[in-house]
């Protein structure tokens, strides 16, 4: 055996078999290229607002260094409650907030306080790949349940969803809005979820980080807020990133009920032992303060997804539904059904950064997706050249 | 079944029995008490230098608010490498280090590298209580081996650390030196753990973040970089939080051969995807620039020490060593050997923050750990507090 196979099959098998993100690789792939337009990730291009970033400066220049609560600043754990508040039914008080170190962190806290070593969690796909990978690296089995691509648009059967269910499993991971697919949940669909979810005694972990980019008929998609009662199993997994421009913070939280708290806060300890204060100011700002960004953020995914759409309606080689939410766009190219290099060939030969679907698990292997939170001058700047390399290799 | 224990025994086993630290515990009951002196967390008084604060608040001027490399900035990870090759022997390239949001979090992803449900990986105890609570909430099984205290101070059988190994060992976990014991291994014990470990073929995680806190003769304290090579398997574990006083921003880092960079970056992904890049700003300037500071504190922290010795040495009730390293003292307290509720009578009776020697595992159950890394009229201050209350339940 030779010295590098020695130490590397030395690691843990789910730490060896951990897979490099499909977006990451892309990014990774793209990162330098001059001129190129990045709709890889999921982030736009407004860098976090300045009145966000000054209370982070405030905060250090005050010496806010030392370590703090690991479970959140009551300060920030209020601020959310309010938050909740305005924007959703319930009575939220601060004991239900807990602030994690990004969203992802959350996913994670969410995983290690309910399933281990062989426990299942049933996962709607396409989604977002961190999630079963997160899961894997516990030792837990993602079971996924693609959704289909129709005349509809992207459908998930509910009754596919719940036959999924065995006698390990622990949860049913829900993402909506979703990312990639921008599927959204009717309350109907949210209300059969919970009750089967309920009845068989398991878990949802709900994932609304995209709640409020909606492009229906209310100002918010629909909820497990609306429905949820207080004995329900539920863990709320958010994020400061999308909605205040946040992304490369790291900063997130879970909610959940105040009596789970104890396990939250121990588990946080345990992974990164909180967050910087002078954070957590910026994240109490944003949410006190950013309404309006928000707000803006939302109207100018908006009209990126109707820049979206008029381009890609324009070849019949491209089949796509504009999302219900989110700020993202799946889309097929004829003939290019096989993504698993296309990521890779639209940043050389289009200068654009995409996803190729393979990335997100059963369901959208032959689409890719774009981030469609970004200006509009670059948007249609991506788009012509996206459908100009379409129209070249025809 | 109430509701409340319906949510609470629905969680995983491993989260629900994972313990609130005996620091935190101590931190969150006395955190609020007006003139309290904490001595409990392991931290000092400074706050993070200007200079360092300065270069994060010039990154988020610059609008560096988004996602970053998940391996960490590439000035950070090629400072890293200037620093390690600076201070130690040995050729260290870049690709060795992946920045972390915490030494925490260095510690989380080593184990999920290497340890899962039911491996068990050594610890010398008194110990660090995050190590052994992580890996258990990772479903992996400490084993502790006690030091001794005695005439010599406290002392490691590294024959009993060899005895504990099992066919389910994969690592042990060194801490050198210590918290809270400030045990320091000689390069011989270092030699003979490391020559031990490649026999059995098992991993050493070395967490040699009080490295530079050393009071013999030389500037360091004994290293494994003195002595690994290419192929062993270990895996360093480090903070900005100590050398820099940045313990409340959450940032390390792990170093390890570059051949297993891939999965460190890999497990970084998919705990919190790294770390906000203004903070690694902050994190290169400490590096290249903070020499001066590190030193000053290491003086702090030795004057601290010195207090310490001179005020325990008046009474012949008190058990204590002068630790070799790190910023710690363990003493214990003649007629109070059931520490489990001292930490808070200290609180109400002293105003000074201790944590109670059952926090650190076997081995020192009836000792208490004060941080000396504090300004030294403070600790003069907080050492009359002590010994007053020592002196008045005589």
């Amino acid at each position: 055996m030779n010295q590098s196979n020695k130490q590397f099959s030395a690691l843990r098998g789910a730490a060896r078999n951990s897979p490099e993100s499909g977006i990451v690789e892309v990014i990774n792939y793209g990162r330098e290229r001059e001129g190129l337009i990045p709709l890889w990730a999921g982030e736009g291009d407004l860098p976090t607002p300045q009145f966000i970033c000054d209370a982070a400066t405030r905060s250090l220049a005050a010496g806010e260094t030392f370590y703090t609560w690991q479970r959140g600043i009551p300060e920030l754990r209020q601020a959310l409650a309010d938050y909740h508040n305005r924007h959703y039914p319930g009575n939220f008080t601060d004991e239900r907030f807990y602030v994690t170190g990004s969203g992802m962190q959350a996913i994670q806290v969410a995983i290690q306080s309910i399933a281990g070593e062989g426990d299942e969690i049933i996962v709607p796909t396409p989604a977002w790949p961190n999630f079963t990978a997160a899961l894997e690296l516990n030792g837990g089995v993602p079971v996924c349940v693609p959704m289909r691509f129709g005349n509809k648009g992207w459908q998930l059967d509910l009754e596919e969803l719940f036959d999924a269910v065995t006698d390990k499993t622990r949860a049913i991971f829900f993402n909506s809005p979703s990312n990639p697919a921008g599927w959204t949940a009717s309350l109907d669909e949210l209300k059969a979820v919970l009750d089967f979810a309920r009845e068989k005694g398991i878990w949802i972990i709900s994932d609304e980080v995209y709640n409020r980019f909606y492009y229906g008929d209310s100002e918010y998609a629909p909820s497990f807020y609306e429905i949820v009662e207080d004995d329900d199993l539920i863990l709320f997994v958010n994020t400061f990133s999308k909605n205040w421009a946040m992304t490369g913070w790291r900063i997130g939280w879970i909610s959940c009920h105040p009596r789970l708290g104890g396990v939250m806060e121990n588990i946080i300890h345990y992974n990164t032992s909180g967050v910087a204060a002078f954070m957590q100011r910026a994240a109490v700002t944003a949410v006190e303060e950013g309404e309006e960004f928000v707000r803006y953020q939302i109207a100018r995914a908006r009209e990126g997804r109707e820049i979206v759409r008029e381009a890609l309606s324009k070849s019949p080689r491209i089949r796509f539904a504009p999302p219900d939410g989110a700020f993202y766009q799946l889309f097929q190219i004829e003939g290019f059904e096989d993504t698993s290099k296309l990521g890779l060939q639209l940043v050389d030969e289009a200068n654009i950064g995409v996803v190729p679907g393979h990335a997100f698990g059963p369901g959208a292997e032959q689409f890719n997706r774009l981030c469609f939170a970004r200006d509009a001058d670059q948007m249609r700047e991506a788009m012509r050249r996206l459908m100009d390399w379409v129209a070249k290799i025809s």
